[in-house]
């Protein structure tokens, strides 16, 4: 049948990533949603613009929940950039905007019947992608945040550069919140076919050690931020990734934003990506230093997590 | 050699074009100018945290004219979004600013010693073409401005939904300005193996007009100009398609911004580029009608070129 | 849903098929029928060692009809290249091949409730879909032969060589059989904005004509075939740009083999390509001249199918 | 500039090469070099057949030396299939025939001046890449063998069979001889964020055990060449991604053939790629025994290419 995708709220992020899938050639069908009808129509037709000159043809369709039921996947990008940029330093201020939204928009994806995989970008990604799933009742399987892939991305930009070597060739992982509590598990880091740790001990690269990297890896984030207000492009990048994984049932493996049982939460933890969604859930050999911090990160986000739903009922 | 593109206006359209150059993996290296250096900083620490997961891999630099010397294409994106905004029926309300830029930028991408092709994305695109040559002195064959590509696509855009065909099976092309002053020149249209007014006169398809078409061709530039205040996925694809051309010296026939010589002046009307610009124009058997309308946009944009030559020099 | 193509046959011409598919990244589940286990055995494993470094992830099958059942698109790619190869001037060598793998592979075809497009690659090609529709009762419609979608993309290819063009700046048909009766269809060949007529009238390619750009393009069929005794990059390209068009429900216009009802029989004509097959038949206004060539091909396929029907029944 | 590709050998595993660097649009000149003139033109005539449907626009030469002087990169793809399916479990059976071509080939390479890198497909590619290095007398980081790239690539599909996930997320190299002293260097692969070993102590995929998955790649190589006498699809794979790393600059890791100064010869080892071919080769930490199999796989290269140089000099 025909690939079907849909993505909830196209404003810096959505749009982006709408235009990768559209670049790209994803899907036959994108089904665009978004409250604001007059910038929706507008990326619509510069989309269609667009497609004249591109390799792909893809039908665009917007604001038409019941388009959903049988879409592939849904992506969650929605997000209140002017009140995120308010207080930069606090993925949580965007909070109270984005639970607004996911308290409107996972009903309605419920009742379109969708049964595809929910991937959320939308911030703060694990509360999202918690509330998400309780909201729809998917199985927690099939609703993945993003969570620490850019994360992970961005610590491999930093390492990457300390290091002159291509990103793509830095293995290991951010883990816990996509947010401020998360944290670089340098056990998992390799490059050059050695933990980074090692090569660092080494003294080949006299200027690079793992704070500098560290560092460079967060502030990025912010310089991003603090340029231009929002960040779209790595964030579209890691989307992709995800999303082509599930479509394709690659069983790939990426960190992202999935249940983890025994903190009872989603955090950013690497799993095994395919058509369902989480196929399995990496064990992996944390330092204890590491442990605390991801326990830490969890505490925070099931706390964030729990007022919120608190919040919700009162 | 290295595969190397500079993008002179890193905003919306200049970031979008530098997106899709990266996601395509068009180039080994692009060079980004831009005067606001934290938005541009911004950007290309997206673009970088973007790379991890993306399959090609390119090396940005930024605001650094001299990397321009080997460029193989230079794009001039710069513009002026909010004031464009405040008179959005009128491409020249930017034209004060984009004509500063270009009389900064021009020679000192001339001093850079850039002998590639530059693309001018830039409103109002034929007289920034123009005075971008005069200025850099460049053969005026290797000066191309994107002039009516877009609209042309937009053309094919409103056609094809018109008939329910694919965008890309509609032939022809808009002439002229890329601005007010620009038509369709209905005689080169063909659909479905004839011209489209005979195709029309024929009567399977009663909605479908030619007015209608026309209308819904420009107010879909409305539409998104009003819905988000600029446009970007359209030019792109169309400045990577004029791009593409000139990198592979396809000898692709394309509607551009180039220089006309029956009537003097830089125009939107078909050629054949190549890795040397424009290799040949095309001599259209055009109906008295377009010729008279191709005039009078010529005689406008001459115009607004000598008027802005002649303030330059006072 | 996942995207599923299926390939009958996997020789020379389906296993290249199968590479362009794997490498573009279009399904993400390929079926693969071969009657040479050894040889489909070694491209599936040649396949899985080549996705560790390609961009996409493609789960294969082999030979298991059961799984054509939910398949988007299937392609007959089957033939016998030797017996092709010692007559190589008449397709009609391959046909007692051909015709016994039709016969074997359509009857499975349809016991797997196969609903989607049936694309037809295999020699004689009108001939083949007519029987493959006839035997699977697909409608007519969703049974589409390449036809001389190949032939028409030689004609731009010689024409696109004689004027220093792209090809793909070419628009125009070869009509008829995808055989020894097929035309180039003159009058509908434009290049330059011109119908080609007037362009070699006008006298600035004083070097081209058309018969020696219709030799060209016939020859070039021979250069392949006795330079390597098959043919299978350019008839791939031609595969995968109908398979586009389907997947993608695009309403592209392609010259393809597909019934042509006032001849009565499946040819190479121009229509209308999307999710359901063909979507509309284009209306050409031929010469006298080229009515009678259509004419003339269709009269020899419908002959062959006839002939090779009554066999059948004998 | 513009980018320009040179092949050596057009056979089945080079003109599978061309043909995945003309759909992914890799390069604007490709040159293609091949004793078999018929061959060659059947190859290119369909390759230009195929280029009408294709995203990009590729300019084919063919057998000319003298355009290779500015060529980015040149691969050498000659080999002689009959020979080495006589005897398949010998790589160096196909020795005498790819050495007289290397011979012939390397002298024009040097005598056009090539400056550019040299990726070495042909077999047996240890002992031909150092052949070709000293013959060209380019610089040994410049002249790089596809070598255990591919025999990596094997060990990943193997090993990604056994687990059931993504080829593309084992990590680790097989290192030494493109050939049968090659070995898995087991240290350092890992899966699912650990050593592979420990995953398979761990229990929890009983039937997996590295002796399966050394066997299950190694037969995948020779159920190929059984399967079709030649491989092709995994090998062109295999070469783009290097091919690609070197023209992006990326500074990718990948194993590949490089001269290893501790055992003084071309081998498998893991290297960073880039413009200027091999950038930094990796110092990994193997264990006792695979050092022992690194130097027995070295000394068998070794002998190799002495005993070719020598009846080269007798």
């Amino acid at each position: 049948m025909t690939r079907k995708i849909g993505i909830l709220g196209c404003g810096h992020v959505g749009s982006t990533i709408a235009h990768q899938i559209i670049i790209e050639g994803i899907t036959d069908t994108l089904v665009l949603i978004d409250p604001d009808r007059d910038k929706l129509s507008a990326d619509l037709l510069d989309f269609q613009d667009a497609q004249v000159n591109l390799s792909y043809h893809t039908k665009l369709i917007a604001n038409d929940y019941s388009a959903l039921s049988d879409a592939d996947v849904v992506i969650s990008a929605f997000g209140n950039i002017t009140k995120a940029w308010e207080t930069p330093t606090d993925r949580f201020a965007e909070f109270p905007y984005t639970k607004k939204y996911v308290e409107e928009a996972a009903p309605r994806l419920k009742a379109s019947a969708f049964k595809g995989v929910l991937i959320v970008v939308s911030n703060p990604c694990d509360v999202i992608t918690s509330i998400f799933q309780k909201i729809t009742e998917l199985p927690k399987d099939q609703v993945i945040g993003t969570g620490t892939l850019l994360d992970s991305s961005r610590m491999k930009r930093a390492t990457a550069a300390a290091l002159k070597i291509d990103p793509r060739s830095v293995i290991g992982y951010s883990l816990g919140e996509h947010g401020n509590s998360q944290f670089v598990a340098w056990s998992t880091v390799r490059v050059l076919g050695k933990p980074i740790k090692k090569i660092l001990k080494e003294g080949a690269y006299p200027n690079a050690d793992l704070e500098r990297i560290d560092h460079d890896s967060k502030m990025g984030g912010h310089i991003v931020f603090f340029g231009k207000h929002y960040t779209n492009y790595g964030i579209s990048a890691a989307a992709l990734r995800l999303l082509k994984a599930v479509l394709n049932d690659a069983h790939e493996e990426l960190p992202v934003s999935n249940y983890y049982q025994p903190l009872d939460t989603y955090l950013g933890y690497p799993a095994i990506i395919g058509r369902k969604g989480i196929i399995e859930q990496l064990q992996l050999d944390l330092s204890v230093d590491e442990r605390t911090k991801l326990k830490q990160s969890a505490d925070f986000i099931k706390d964030k997590t729990k007022e919120a739903l608190k919040k919700n009922t009162e």
